[in-house]
């Protein structure tokens, strides 16, 4: 029989926390758990950040020398954010990834984070140690340092993550002007796709079935990828799209007041994906609307095309598309297919409330 | 009729939240709900970090230069975390001024500040409005700036906050030794007769119940004590006492491999505690065990005394109590009243599991 949470007491679970996370870092004086806060040294901090940001090649010398702190919190609770058969790993890598994502969105570097965790009385502590497990696992690789935590007694397992990360030079989400081209990472609706797995309404040979089942439960952020298209400095807007595509570009529009067309053909998607048998319109709800994929979507000015080098390396270091086309806002946000077609887009995704 | 969080919707309230928190600061480049992540100009920021503490006398000679960057983070409830008859005003000022009092207790100065609400469905507009209002009312007193936020549907009311400080000389919990003096701010058990009033088991005259509640309900961080502590140079060590007086002095017995000596009658109590007819049992309870005073615990230098002009002031200006001495390790935790007599102090008070 597994160890309950209250058997070990808050305070054996935040000596678990501050084992697990216990982290030699220069710039961080004291980590989670070993005081009333984290300590982090300023300058080191900076010195850190610059030299990180200064390894990498930056395209056209937009480059600054500041350095800017970024800083992002997003809730996750069971009943709303997490799909059926999610393991307590997956939960705890999803806090960090969904935090990481935003950092990522913005071409900055994630550095710390702090996670607050709510779980019921009867949790097995086995189930506490996978979520540590799982969060300690994604922070790794995304070299992330937790530096703070907090568990609390919920009815509901709920999960809150802040990450601060740093950037030279961020990219916001404003920015983007008509004549640009629209460009993602990855492959779009594999997230949604997992889900029609999970519920057994798609079946897949397992391969891709786990493929689409690991986008749903174990989204990984795009932090190298956002940190090189920012680099590059070709990208004048981005944004993550995990409330969908759709939403997403809803939201660059109300921005930039600028209108989207998008190339249907040319927004990429997964083998998995193509081999379902579905129809247009199904496969249109899984790619614009349902959300859950955490890629980057960004605007990119069109003399990129100029530069054959750099998009060649965004295609293929960051998985980059180009999906389309910055439009005046009179024209609004639609899809075209290869027969010049035109429908609008629905402004719909995942909303939580 | 009030409307309901789900007819305003997500971006609707992400966009109350943005219109709240549209703060004008200096060093923020994008605040709150403004894109993925809040932007804060790390010079800037610095700078303000320290004009700010350099205007503070620095006793001691002690200010050193490098600036420090503190970060904590606590997640409140309202099952296990919010008294009966509390009010939403009161609830999103206790998320801040818990997160608040963790950087107060480390001698620091809080800066930036998120929080992520959990929120039932069906709740009115007016209800999460005065959330927004307690939040802003809390930060506005503490001069912290809300640079982000998340809102999402939960059966259980759920606030998660997360505080980034600033300090130049940052007071840990390790660092008292033998003959040091133990000190409190303000006055002890407030919190917990606010308690018993609002539980109708004790009665007192209108003044005195109002301003037990108010210490229940709406808790002042320490933040301008913390720092004229931090400040005077003599404190080797301080954490604050939320979980009750008894739990944290065993957290730094334990930091520190020391033991304490608690003189009672020194305990600083209110006017109300002290209209009240309990038994002096019950007194210890509310005084030492039930938490919920957000007041700092600080361990000083013996030299203090010498300084008369320093401890005046901490007396006056951050109310200052000197409760009893830093004691080898062997003699324990123990309250002595005036007659001599020695009593353990049990290692008991709030803990979430």
């Amino acid at each position: 029989m597994s160890e309950k949470l209250e058997e070990v007491g808050e305070r054996g679970l935040i000596e678990r926390i501050r084992e697990r996370f216990k982290e030699k870092v220069p710039f961080l004086e004291a980590g989670a758990g070993a005081d009333d806060c984290a300590v982090v040294d300023f300058d080191a901090l900076k010195g850190a950040c610059l030299t990180e940001v200064k390894g990498k090649k930056a395209g056209k010398g937009k480059a600054r020398e500041a350095c800017k702190m970024l800083v992002t919190t997003d809730m996750l609770l069971k009943s709303s954010h997490f799909p059926e058969g999610i393991t307590p790993f997956q939960m705890g890598w999803s806090v960090v990834a969904v935090n990481l994502s935003d950092i990522a969105a913005m071409g900055a570097r994630p550095l710390l984070l702090t996670v607050a965790i709510g779980l019921p009385e009867g949790t097995e502590i086995s189930f506490f140690d996978e979520i540590l497990r799982g969060i300690s696992a994604c922070c790794e690789k995304y070299q992330t340092v937790v530096v703070g935590g907090d568990i609390v007694k919920s009815a509901e397992m709920t999960f809150s993550g802040t990450c601060i990360g740093f950037a030279t030079h961020p990219l916001r989400r404003k920015g983007a002007k008509v004549g640009d081209f629209v460009c993602v990472t990855g492959t779009l609706g594999d997230a949604a796709l997992g889900m029609k797995v999970v519920r057994g309404e798609i079946k897949l040979r397992d391969a891709l079935a786990s493929y689409a089942k690991r986008a749903l439960f174990q989204p990984e952020p795009r932090v190298r990828e956002g940190l090189l298209i920012a680099s590059s400095g070709y990208a004048t807007a981005m944004i993550d799209i995990s409330d969908g595509l759709a939403i997403s570009l809803a939201e660059l529009a109300a921005q930039n007041g600028v209108g989207f067309e998008i190339w249907e053909e040319s927004v990429p998607v997964s083998e998995a994906l193509k081999a379902c048998e579905i129809s247009k319109s199904e496969r249109r709800e899984l790619v614009f609307h349902f959300g859950g994929d955490y890629e980057l979507l960004f605007t990119a000015d069109a003399s990129i095309l100029e530069d054959n080098k750099t998009l060649e390396m965004l295609k293929s270091e960051a998985k980059v598309s180009i999906i389309g086309r910055v439009v005046p806002k009179e024209r609004g946000i639609y899809v075209k297919d290869k027969s010049g077609k035109k429908e609008q887009i629905a402004e719909r995704g995942y909303q939580h409330f």
